[in-house]
């Protein structure tokens, strides 16, 4: 997306491919700082530290980082066992992401068939552009099923602006093109239509504020940031007509794990009548998980994310601590929005209701109840 | 209440009642600091620049600031004119506050009786102490009756910690003693039940985080904040037993306008059948309103209490940016909770159902609908 009007996204090869850079996302939105990655080492780090973060994102840049580590292989003739160790590192910096590890083994697997060193390294970068071609293919089709919305609610308002509300940031930087909350957004932006997004700043790590603000302030899109106690008001006031959020964890029943506060704002627009959509890529299903809120573990992270705030003061990144020093505080990332809150899922299929029925509708081939998507994958990263 | 082991008040009258005393609130948590208020002057300052905040401390404020007034007026006869342009300057402070009016006013109506010099200073700290003792003793009673509603959570769990939710700061900072949202809370804590309270930071100012963790850690009560976002992850997972708020306005048939975020705590409670109760002195109601959402108007503050946020950083209270400088924020401080969404009142004078009927049945001479409690206050401060 653009970015200063230039098309940019979070992670690209250059000089002959044989270097990796990315958008340092922890600066963002003070500061713009573009990070080289020359070796796997470069990538577990960046990895590690968060200069990367949501579930596509990591997964390719994983991927990019197993073709670094063939490209730079010590030795000439790259062996499997090799191969092996380094996936299992670049496995071991994230744990959780199931994306991660896909994309890894994705890429190992073609590289398993080649023969030649060369084609081992041509064989990996065109695997792991691939994926990120795949990702961003997604999210643009989530992005064309969800503009028919944000149409129609234009078509019945005539005249004004589209007010839609989000919860966090499922945008570009998270997805490598358009996002998944964020693809109808720019599709309908792009397409002429007047809209204005109320962004949620999503603490404790404030990504909406820090991230998606940035996102669609870098694209030309209005938009306010809120907090996120102020959904609430602006729908009982006619101000938000339509919400559309991301999933970390989707249930086959149509439950949804997405970032805390996100259950907050489904109940408000069930109580005021507004359209609650969530946009998802397949992948997030987990296709044998049935309740939500009993079988969905959530993730507590440290404390500290909730008593420091990461902000910008006389030229600086800096931590400031809110609550007293003595105050525990308490980090539950997520939280499940039940199904019966969700008016439907915009999916790279199309739109279905937030049913089991109807989400066998569109996915049919896993009405068996298989466990994983056809390419084995679940996101379960999206910070 | 007890800081330290100490008992204190947010002011107080020191110095053979030559001088008054506050906590400047805008320094806490992490800077615990006395002001000294000598003159008027002084008082209108403290107003001015929210070292004081809250309803009944503002008006307690106001009353000591006209016997500051008189104690220290220059010429040795005070004339109704001073008096009079002294009430009007204090009451500029901050205009909206009525229960700052109100305060300065019943003192001015004392002294306007009083004949010497002398006996217009006594009559003046005579009244703004019984303002500030009748704000304590209407908390007091709200702590009784809400020690009920805690004592019956108790009985029936039988064992095990009570825990609690609260949001914002209804607590004595704001109140003189006890609070109001709080006084349930330490009528608990003082006779020994094992409680537990989960405090809303509260963006944008956090006066939950900043303030109302500040009150209880000093009080020795344990409690555990968390982000706006997270109340209603706990309340799915059955580690609330009961929400307490306060309020700054109240209509006749129970709809409630308190700060921002609450509406979505007490959807979240009735969609888990978990208690929400406000809790609230009678001047709060505003007898002529009906419908809250159409009739109370919300304030919308300065976009930059969101942009920014305060926090402490190497020894120093800082504020820092959140989003892009070129992102806009809104800002509304409070919003509206229906009365189909609150279980009950607590009152200084009982508890009752958030109906136009129970709250007459508490409050019978209210019911030829005059607009005004009998001292003809209401509040609408609460920052």
């Amino acid at each position: 997306m653009k970015v200063n009007g230039k098309n940019i996204r979070p992670i690209w090869l250059c000089h002959d491919s044989k270097l990796v850079k990315i958008i340092d996302q922890r600066r963002l939105p003070h500061e713009f700082t573009i990070k080289e990655l020359q070796t796997v080492n470069d990538v577990i780090m960046a990895i590690e530290k968060m200069c990367v973060r949501g579930a596509p994102l990591i997964g390719v840049t994983a991927a990019y980082g197993l073709y670094l580590a063939i490209l730079n292989a010590p030795v000439k003739t790259v062996g499997d066992d090799y191969l092996i160790k380094t996936c299992n590192k670049i496995k071991a910096t994230r744990p959780t992401a199931v994306n991660l590890a896909w994309a890894v083994d994705k890429v190992l697997a073609e590289v398993l068939k080649a023969k030649t060193s060369t084609e081992k390294i041509d064989v990996a970068r065109k695997a792991a552009g691939e994926i990120a071609e795949e990702e961003a293919e997604r999210c643009r089709k989530i992005g064309e099923h969800g503009l028919c919305l944000i149409e129609e609610i234009k078509r019945n308002q005539k005249e004004g602006t589209v007010n839609l509300l989000t919860h966090c940031n499922a945008g570009w930087l998270a997805c490598i093109e358009y996002g998944t909350a964020t693809a109808p957004i720019y599709a309908a932006f792009d397409k002429g239509i007047d809209i204005h997004v109320w962004v949620d700043e999503t603490r404790p790590l404030n990504q909406g504020a820090r991230l998606t603000a940035w996102e669609l302030g870098k694209h030309g899109i209005k938009h306010t940031v809120i907090t996120d106690n102020a959904g609430g008001h602006l729908m009982q006031h006619g101000m938000v007509d339509i919400v559309i959020v991301g999933t970390d964890r989707t249930t086959s029943t149509g439950d949804v794990a997405n970032k805390i506060g996100t259950y907050l704002k489904a109940l408000a627009a069930k109580d005021n009548n507004i359209p609650f959509y969530v946009a998802l890529p397949s992948s997030t299903f987990d296709w044998k998980l049935k309740n939500g809120i009993k079988e969905i573990p959530i993730e507590e992270r440290d404390s500290d994310e909730v008593r420091y705030i990461q902000g910008f003061d006389k030229g600086k990144t800096r931590n400031i601590l809110i609550p007293p020093e003595s105050s525990s505080a308490a980090n539950y990332a997520f939280d499940v929005t039940p199904a019966r809150l969700i008016t439907g899922f915009i999916t790279e299929r199309g739109i279905c209701k937030a049913t089991e029925d109807d989400i066998k509708r569109l996915f049919p081939e896993k009405d068996d109840g298989r466990q994983m998507t056809e390419d084995g994958r679940r996101m379960t990263e999206d910070r």
